[in-house]
């Protein structure tokens, strides 16, 4: 009996032309997450579930798959961090603090179905954890990670925004806002719902009509960064939270120009809040100049205590995400998936009418100098090399026949420049950067 | 409320150096798959059950996980081959035929709790699928990179086992067995219960003594390559299948040659059976010589129809699997890991007593240079900044103190050859290989 092959909705699953640019996106964030030293952790997608809620049910209890047939009560992760927290907890005495860490894998979590939200996806979360207390140099660093990954992803235009929870906590304070946290969350929609409905909420919410009128004139504030910091400092605001946030915002800001963060790449703005976040202090989130609908493309920010729920020890941290799989998603409907330049020249030997050893040797001589190659070990037809080679994206097609065998020599296609040329084995080198 | 932080039994959860060395070799395995020009495919760990299960039930249902709460009967894959099969039969019109693919992922299975058992654990996969038919090259190619990924795990004494099924299948079919799946079973429990035993159960089969002892006298049969072959060739046995395994296996053996395995790790043996497969022609199991106690570090063969329960096409195919995560259990246990110099060095930038500025420019150089690093922004005794850098395997700790910044130059302990060095920072470059 045949079953259909279909996937689950919600999955995501790429043809290997598809796969190659993922791969190759997630090789950049490895690669610049291991730049900075931060160190590899494979958490297990299988948790006990008392883990995993912790912190307590909520959207996460309704979203969390359920494993249904163990003895202990199991369930798959839904973020890298709970899990982080825990390892970090588990393994507080054998690591050393500050403990850089980066983990890259999926998560699962059981959205709604819908095109474009995921049930199952990557994450690219790195994280620096403190023991008590956490250079604000690290925040610096998170943000040139960012220019550095989507710079090598082919953008050059976008904005990583940062902003400090403790600015608007701290204003709010001295606006007389006694549920800040409430406040916020109203705030965190004025982007969607405008100035006239943000202000009748935060007046509903029984904060003073002048006020709500310093607040949202307090978002809407525009200008550099420089000027932002002396609009701020020239509020005359009294309040300790506010003036904290101000200057752990000054210094993050100071130490991101130590980094060389190219300043159009960067900006500290006032209307970034993250409302519904855990972030305690530096909020951050990466939007793409000219497709600013596509929202945060990688975000993050500090906490105070990674691992109350574990330990009692006091561990705060400051990290960030990029959700891959997602990412992939959008720039693919937006037809501006990056188009990488293979750094490593493939082969593809296709022998005509002449016996294997010829072939195996050219590819034994193209493994030893590095080079992805493979045979032909089938006839084929010329019109389905060609296809073969393009839809496997080689880079080369070396073609030997028995004029090739007795002057061994090769005849080779450069299928980015359709040139043809003949080389001797010796030669090959000369291809492969 | 503190939750007491552990994780599941049967998942491996590793500290930094060791997840250094564990992702290391899957570094190893997945960049000779692309050497060989495998391609990667990623396919959902979520897979429906119904697409898991169309094999039918058996051991298998018995150790699928499955999630509790979805619509559509959802479950964990237990392997990679289900999930491939799924994936080209889905894709079929749209891959090219041979497709190689790899795939190095997590697979989940209710295992019994037991030391060295894994419920969730890495196979790194490669297999190559034809339409229809499929050279007996690809056979030997597979041998060659078993080959190369464990002399690069550091290696030399291992032995590649090789067989042909069709070999034995026929020479119990000329000894008059009906049954040569249940004899095939017994024969592969030689090695554990020895020669009197298993004559006992083959007689228990119905096999006749003399046949008996003629098939147990073949996998007893000890002797070189080429002996072995002309042993079975001088066995006159008029079988069409084997004489089809026996050239299948002649010609496996010649094609190896032509890509320069060393003849000490690969051999002809009539003892592999792998009597519960699903493979039709050529097995493989790689035994280190040294720990034959640890069975089989890589396996796999080929096989007739890889789509059969979601496709009409046939699709033969033939492949390898390395078990990671057993295998760095099992290497770990022995204490031979594999000890890898790091290729690429790490730099630890500790400043001592001076503004940071100077320490960011080292490290922004660094990363310029492609050096993974990292800057201790908070003061650390000397016996900590060691501990740390050895702790997290860096290779060089750069010093910078007043004098350093004064004279514009850098204090290097290279902690592998114990020595301090006083370099500028444009020569950084040269202890970067």
């Amino acid at each position: 009996m045949i079953v259909k092959p279909s996937i689950l909705p919600g999955t995501m699953e790429l043809l290997p032309h598809e796969q190659l640019i993922f791969n190759k996106m997630k090789d950049i964030i490895r690669e610049t997450y291991e730049l900075f030293a931060f160190l590899p952790i494979d958490t297990p997608a299988l948790e006990k579930t008392e883990i995993l809620l912790a912190k307590g049910g909520g959207e996460t209890e309704k979203q969390i798959y359920n494993i249904a047939n163990t003895s202990t009560e199991t369930s798959l992760r839904f973020d890298l961090t709970v899990p982080l927290a825990r390892y970090v907890s588990m393994h507080e005495h054998e690591l050393k603090f500050p403990f850089k860490r980066y983990q890259i894998a999926k998560v699962y979590r059981g959205e709604r179905n819908q095109k474009g939200r995921y049930r199952e996806f990557y994450q690219c979360d790195c994280d620096i954890i403190g023991d008590e207390k956490l250079s604000k140099f690290y925040d610096a660093e998170l943000v040139k990670i960012i220019s550095i990954i989507f710079r090598k992803f082919g953008f050059d235009k976008f904005t990583i925004m940062i902003n400090n929870r403790n600015i608007m906590n701290g204003f709010l304070k001295s606006q007389g806002v006694e549920d800040t946290v409430e406040a916020v969350r109203a705030l965190d929609k004025y982007d969607k719902i405008g100035r006239d409905s943000l202000e009748e909420l935060l007046i509903n919410q029984g904060i003073k009509a002048d006020s709500v009128k310093n607040i949202i004139d307090l978002i809407e504030f525009e200008g550099t960064n420089e000027e932002t910091i002396a609009h701020l400092e020239g509020l005359g605001i009294d309040n300790e939270i506010f003036l904290k946030g101000l200057a752990e915002m000054k210094e993050v800001l100071e130490n991101i120009k130590l980094f060389n963060v190219d300043k159009n790449n960067y900006k500290f703005t006032l209307k970034l809040q993250r409302g519904l976040d855990y972030y305690t202090s530096t909020v951050i989130e990466t939007v793409l100049d000219d497709y600013k609908e596509l929202g945060s493309v990688a975000g993050g920010g500090s906490y105070e205590n990674l691992t109350q729920f574990y330990s009692k020890r006091e561990l705060p941290g400051v990290g960030i995400s990029i959700g891959l799989t997602r990412l992939f998603f959008q720039l693919s409907e937006k037809n501006i998936l990056p188009k990488f330049e293979s750094e490593e020249k493939s082969f593809l030997v296709a022998p005509l009418d002449i016996d294997m050893s010829y072939a195996i040797s050219v590819l034994n001589e193209l493994h030893e100098l590095g080079a992805n190659s493979e045979v032909l070990y089938s006839k084929m037809k010329m019109k389905k090399i060609f296809d073969f080679a393009e839809s496997y994206s080689f880079d080369y097609i070396i073609f030997l026949g028995q004029e090739e065998l007795e002057n061994k020599k090769l005849s080779v296609r450069d299928l980015n420049s359709k040139e043809n040329i003949s080389i001797s084995i010796d030669e090959l080198k000369t291809l492969i950067k």
